[in-house]
């Protein structure tokens, strides 16, 4: 299964090439310094739609063979998702469904269709999601395309650590949030056949900590509620993404969620870059000294930058 | 005195060199597509101390004779200017006092004494503030460093446009905020004598218009209260900068605060990255209309980043 992945993470290199931006690594002598290690930090809150889900969305959509691409693509998802596959299907000039609870927040729904997505409303419950997406699927043959429970998605998320080890040469560790587990999946089988003495460590909220209990139980854990700030990484690890983390990582630490606004800030503050808490996850246990990796040339994949920042700049015109 | 200048601002290029940024020129074309412009932003909110003072700061420095430069700066600045020398004294090995009111917030304190100056509180008055920092002058011998009024720190922020231009190519138009005029002497003087054809186009703070009023009336206003959220546009254009502003700038567009916030908000979440207000005065007459530049290639330069983040990071955790 590995060698398969890895196969389709190098033929993600090309597919994506054409669409996806090669985003650049930025370091920071200030945070270095309250960390004591080396940082180069993987800046995927600039890539297109602001987050690394890019790179899987326009992998999957350019595997397709091309008839079953031209009826278009299908998924429920309100996040990062949503808006990666909308864009990558009007790059191909394919029709995109995307299905959102009816209580999301309004933008959401305006990201979507912004993109060109058909923006389908559901009952807000993960049942109701599920079915209308297949509702869609089997009514247009739209193809459903998962956040991260799919090979050609993990592969697509996989190129990203590739591109970080090219400019910021060799790391001791890359530091990778989990969610849904797309991008850890997809980035420790890229480092094991690339840079097999990189350890991999996933990072995951406190509040959200299925993966690190799925690797604990030696069994995937479904049955839990998220309760973080860090909306990215609220979904459980899929099932393709336990066998393949499980195999490969090298641990999984936890953080609360202050942690994480803390280290959110000091990204904000010190590298003037917005983004989004699931990206401070991986910076959050060297900074609040869960992780010793002193002296060590750490890799931190920054995830993206969506926050909805309506609050802040109200405040900010009201007190001017 | 141009022409004193420019040799100046060509001097400051390689006198800087070893201490400041070049700071990358970011695109949007999600941006470009709202304004109908090409749009290069000048990212100074990378610059160290997070805003291109630092470039002013350090020529001022540099350009000391070694026995004067010995005995320290001293200026009164509880802004970006203040923290701007503190770093670029620390290169130099030489005491900094940062004058600052003592009714200013703490954060400006910490900052300009982790920079390792040396801070002295004074009434919050303007002439509580220069009579302070001439004392201390007297006393130690430090040479005092204006944040604007000074023709090494007109020199050292004119080369910002200068890796613009390089970066970019040929502009047809360079949008520079207005406080002190520090920055938008130093960039109308580098066009002129490298892009003649190349408009500089000030842009200003509706509530704090004294520039705009200055070059309508032929002579400087300095009577005035400045009422806008650009907290760093809120400082009196200075007497040199006048000069110069008056004989080399195209024109000068006024933006309100809203403007500014919208310009701000659209800067963070399209492009992704931290600026302050003052910053966004710069973008905000494109967005609003009030200047029109559609199919243009213009040049932004995006001053700073140095925002107070704890209200939002405060909301965002209650949040949670």
């Amino acid at each position: 299964m590995e060698r398969e992945l890895w196969k389709e993470i190098l033929q993600a290199r090309t597919r994506i090439a054409p669409f996806a931006h090669m985003t650049p690594v930025m370091t920071s002598s200030s945070i270095d310094r309250s960390v004591g290690s080396w940082c180069f930090f993987k800046c995927e809150n600039f890539q297109r739609t602001g987050s690394f889900k890019f790179r899987g969305a326009v992998n999957a959509i350019a595997s397709l063979p091309a008839v079953a691409r031209a009826r278009g693509v299908v998924t429920h998802s309100s996040g990062n998702h949503g808006q990666a596959l909308a864009l990558a299907a009007r790059e191909f000039r394919i029709p995109a469904f995307i299905v959102i609870p009816e209580d999301a927040p309004r933008v959401k729904l305006s990201a979507a269709r912004e993109y060109g997505a058909e923006v389908v409303l559901c009952a807000p419950t993960q049942r109701a999601r599920e079915e209308t997406a297949r509702r869609i699927a089997q009514e247009t043959g739209a193809v459903f395309v998962d956040s991260h429970d799919d090979p050609t998605v993990i592969a697509g998320q996989g190129t990203a650590v590739l591109e970080l080890l090219e400019e910021a040469g060799p790391l001791d560790v890359v530091l990778v949030p989990i969610g849904g587990g797309g991008l850890a999946s997809g980035t420790v089988v890229a480092v094991a056949n690339t840079s097999p003495g990189t350890r991999v460590i996933g990072c995951e909220p406190a509040g959200a900590d299925d993966a690190y209990r799925s690797l604990e139980e030696g069994r995937r854990i479904t049955d839990f509620t998220p309760r973080t700030v860090a909306d990215g990484l609220r979904t459980t690890l899929g099932a393709l993404n336990f066998r393949i983390i499980e195999r490969f990582i090298d641990t999984i630490v936890r953080v609360s969620d202050e942690e994480i606004i803390s280290a959110m800030r000091l990204i904000w503050e010190r590298m003037k870059i917005v983004v989004e808490p699931s990206s401070a996850v991986a910076l959050a246990p060297l900074l609040s000294g869960g992780l010793d990796m002193k002296g060590k040339r750490v890799g931190i994949i920054l995830t993206g930058g969506n926050v909805d920042l309506a609050r802040f700049f109200r405040f900010l015109l009201d007190g001017s």
